[in-house]
């Protein structure tokens, strides 16, 4: 993926000769890119099954591309939503993810205002796939955040952006790890632990405005999505060309989870999550930051769960038992089709 | 189709309560939305054969997403991208599509700059869809195109909608019809026609600045993709609540175009372009827009092809042979899977 993505993808696009306006393009395979101060972004769901416990691909579908925006500091503006219909896909299956789109953009308050229907012949595709892009705003809210970084950093960043972690930041975790993935996989498998795990899928952007406007302080974001925590911590660690330590001890994983992962062979570091966020932030702002997320119904769980640092490289977890491993990119999708 | 728009999706997400700064809504289903002044249009892309003459997927879903942004009156400033692949897509294959996407978006001057791949098994999709996403804005051409109606009328546009049309305007087409539909129906089912008609495909954003900028009095644009001329005449009447009188002998029609239509039965105005706009234009400056749009190589067709009027409900046709009739809105896509 990583080589269809740079090799064939990126050296094409990349050569477009229209750059005017561009601040974060498509090179910086960052979560959104920033284009005249709008951030833009989108996602293409494949997801299988199409519904399962906590969730469904409309709500993934909505949660997802609002989070992408919404991680750059954005405020979400506006999503678009592209559908690809199998012909026989049952019309109450078909209104039953429709509600679902609709209660995830009210819940993030976050209209739908463009969309495309294309109704395909069976055979074509599995059911249903849907794309949602979203647009977003920059507004004071990232402004002021930024000033709480100014205090302490004379560095100037622009948006929450992967390469901007250094030396001694504090990375916070929103909340528990592993369950969108592990939901997914059990129900569709029918390992049994899916009466007991559901989805995290909900849209963080007012989480992350909270912690933003009352504390500040966040340099970067990022919701641990494909690939999982491991991956996103990866991305911050190889764009910012900074080492990273996490303390295993410190990662919320439900017990649940844990025994899934233990049973199945799986790293809950690599395994995906649509409902939580990863904040990198400067050590003078992270207990301000910590307390206003454990405030929110979203951030109880909330936990600082590693720190940036020069004296390593690559991502080193401090395990429970004292010892001590490399965390890797994880290669591929553990679990194909979850997103 | 029409059906399940309305009353299954726009009833769900027309209720979301977050409209602040949508200035054009999903509720308009005009080319693309508008919200803070962004405009914001999503196209999906299940074109088959994946190749065809005059283009490919990859150049269809640039030119597609860049015209439904530029029909607003807004400059294009940015592409998305999702790739949907089934494993097994041969990569020289692959390669070809983006190089077409790369040129495509050259010559529009728009660059992509962000996007999402999924792959996925075989079997769950037919080898490659794409999702375009494309976002606008607003700028002095637009205004000044303005100007130039209020020089002559009290009622003041923001946007070249579908709505917009009034009793006395004069409708433009840019060039020939028929031709992307016919051109892929023929290669995929091996009539023979293919030999001499290609696809039309192209991003029609500089011929539109061009008419906005050097003659302007232009207040609604549309491109005549699904359904042909004779959806988007019938969107300008059902929208601006006037009739429209065509004539026919007017309307270019490539001699092979209509020759195949005449053998396979399908009526040339319902056929699908993708290069191609119609414009409706203040009667004060019909003549003008003519001709600039005459001066550009991709305008060198352009036609006077009627105008609106009060005098008749719906659009009425009048023939080459000097009767008239009604054209209706096309039901359903007379040829499936061009776009």
């Amino acid at each position: 993926m990583d080589r269809l993505i740079k090799h064939h993808i990126l050296t094409q696009f990349g050569s477009i000769k229209s750059s005017k306006g561009v601040e974060v393009p498509l090179s910086s395979l960052d979560d959104a890119a920033v284009v005249d101060d709008i951030v833009f972004s989108t996602d293409s769901h494949t997801v299988k099954p199409l519904e399962f416990p906590g969730g469904d691909i409309g709500s993934l579908a909505v949660a997802g591309t609002v989070n992408d925006v919404a991680v750059l500091g954005a405020e979400p503006r506006a999503l678009s939503a592209g559908f690809l219909i199998e012909e026989g896909l049952p019309f109450d299956l078909f209104d039953r993810i429709i509600s679902s789109m609709t209660a995830t953009a009210q819940f993030a308050g976050v209209p739908i205002v463009t969309g495309d229907t294309k109704v395909v012949e069976h055979g074509a595709l599995q059911q249903f796939m849907i794309n949602t892009s979203g647009i977003g705003r920059r507004n004071a809210i990232l402004d002021n955040n930024f000033k709480q970084v100014t205090r302490y950093r004379k560095h100037h960043y622009r948006w929450l952006l992967d390469r901007n972690v250094r030396d001694g930041d504090v990375l916070i975790l929103s909340g528990s790890i592993g369950e969108h993935g592990i939901a997914l996989l059990s129900y569709r498998e029918g390992y049994g632990f899916e009466t007991k795990i559901s989805s995290d899928i909900a849209p963080i952007n007012r989480l992350l405005k909270q912690a933003l406007s009352k504390a500040g302080g966040i340099v970067a974001a990022k919701d641990p999505t494909r690939g999982g925590l491991a991956n996103t911590v990866n991305e911050f660690c190889e764009k910012s060309g900074i080492g990273i330590i996490l303390d295993e001890e410190k990662i919320p994983i439900l017990h649940g989870v844990q025994a899934a992962c233990d049973l199945l062979g799986y790293d809950p570091l690599e395994i995906g999550n649509e409902g939580k966020v990863v904040l990198a932030v400067i050590p003078e702002k992270a207990d301000d930051v910590l307390q206003v997320l454990r405030k929110h119904p979203q951030g109880k769980k909330a936990s600082i769960i590693g720190h940036a640092t020069s004296q390593v490289r690559g991502v080193v977890l401090k395990t429970e038992v004292g010892g001590q491993r490399i965390v890797h990119k994880p290669l591929g999708d553990p679990i194909p089709r979850i997103c």
